[in-house]
C-alpha cells in the first residue's frame, strides 16, 4: 500500500489547508513497486499526476479520510510506504457558510490531524512493515529519527522541501537505529527504484 | 485582461491557505475573448488547467503577486475580469522553518490580503472597466451587489461554491444598480461566452 499526495483541511466550504504534494514520489513508488511484481493499493489526496495503470486508486480528501482508507486498506497489504503529505493540521471549527470578510484579522484554532502512518505502524501486525517519508526543513537526520521510533517505522526516507512538486529527489534513508542506509539522489523513478530495492532487501527477505 | 485561478497563503515552506479554483472559468473567458479578437493577458496562479494558445500568460503565486501582475498590466488593457479566486487571507506571521509538531493546538491569526479587483476598479480609468465574480454560499446576489459597488465593478457574476473545480457554472449577471441582467447556466465554455457577449453589448460598444 502506498499513501500518496496532499490532503485538505476546510476552514469553509471554500477555503482549506495544504501544501504542494503532486503525487510524483507516489507515482513513482507505484510504478517500481508494479515493475517488481508487487499489487500496488494507493490511497491519494487530490493531485493532477497519472498514477501508472493496473495500481488500485482510492481517492480521498481529508487526513482522516485517508487514515480511514489506508487503515482499512492496510489489513490485507505486506507492508506501507508513506509517500503521501497528510495536512497534520486542521481548524477546530469548520464554518458551514463561506466567512465573510469583516476588515478585522481571523483567529484560528488549529489543531492535530491523526497521523495516519504513525497509526499503521502502532497496529502493524509481526510480518507487515511501514516506511515512512520524514519532510524537513532543519535538523532532518535527528527529526526524520525522532519520527522513524514514534511512528514505529521500520525504514524511514528523510527529504527536504525541494522534493515537493519536483521531478527529482534527494534523501537519506534511515534505519531503526537512526544509521544512514543509503543515499539516494536523482530523479523520482530513480529514488523509487532505489527504495524498493531496500524494502525487498531489508524487509520482504526477512 | 484576466486574473484565474487560486493563489496560495504560505504559513510555512511547506503548508499553506488557498482554495480549489481550477482555472476553467479563467480558461473558457480567453477562449471567448480570443474568439472574438481580442488580446488576452491571462494572470494566473498556480493550475493545472491549460490555458488556449494565444493568450499572454503570467504566473503568479501569492495574493500580493497578482495585485502586483494585474496592476501593471491593466494599464495596457481595455478592461478586466476578475475569474481567480485570490486567498483572501494570509497568516500574520510566516515561518521560515517548517512549524514542528507539539500535540497543542496552534494559533494562527490570519489578515486580510489585498483585494485584487477591487483595487482595479479603484484605479480604473474612464475608459476602462472591471468585471468582479462573487463567490457566496449565503445571502448570494445581496452579497454580490455589496462587493459590486464596493469594488467599482461594472459588472458582476454572482455564482456559489458549486462552481469550484466543476466544468459547469450557474451565474447571475448583475449591473451597478444591483438588478439582474441574465441567469446564465451551462458549461463554462457557454458561461463565457454569454458574459463575453453582454461585455461586448454593455461595455465595449458605450
Amino acid at each position: 500500500m502506498i499513501t500518496s499526495g496532499p490532503t485538505r483541511q476546510y476552514l469553509d466550504p471554500v477555503r482549506y489547508l495544504t501544501n504542494a504534494s503532486s503525487g510524483r514520489m507516489g507515482a513513482a513508488l507505484a510504478g517500481a513497486a508494479l515493475a517488481l511484481g508487487h499489487d500496488v493499493v494507493m490511497i491519494s489526496g487530490p493531485v493532477s499526476v497519472d498514477y501508472p495503470d493496473g495500481v488500485e486508486l482510492i481517492n480521498v480528501l481529508t487526513t482522516q479520510e485517508m487514515l480511514q482508507a489506508a487503515g482499512e486498506a492496510f489489513q490485507d497489504c505486506d507492508g506501507a510506504i508513506g509517500a503521501a503529505a497528510p495536512c497534520d493540521y486542521m481548524p477546530r471549527h469548520v464554518s458551514t457558510q463561506k466567512l465573510s470578510k469583516t476588515g478585522e484579522p481571523l483567529q484560528l484554532e488549529l489543531i492535530e490531524t491523526p497521523d495516519v502512518i504513525a497509526t499503521l505502524g502502532q497496529s502493524k501486525r509481526q510480518d507487515q512493515w511501514v516506511v515512512g517519508f520524514a519532510l524537513e526543513t532543519d535538523d532532518r537526520r535527528f527529526r526524520a529519527t525522532v519520527k522513524l521510533e514514534r511512528k514505529h517505522c521500520d525504514l524511514m526516507v528523510s527529504n527536504g522541501p525541494e522534493a515537493i512538486n519536483s521531478s527529482e529527489n534527494q534523501v537519506e534513508l534511515l534505519d531503526p537505529s537512526g544509521d544512514v542506509i543509503e543515499h539516494i539522489r536523482g530523479t523520482k523513478e530513480h529514488v523509487a527504484q532505489r527504495l524498493l530495492h531496500q524494502i525487498h532487501h531489508r524487509l520482504l527477505t526477512s
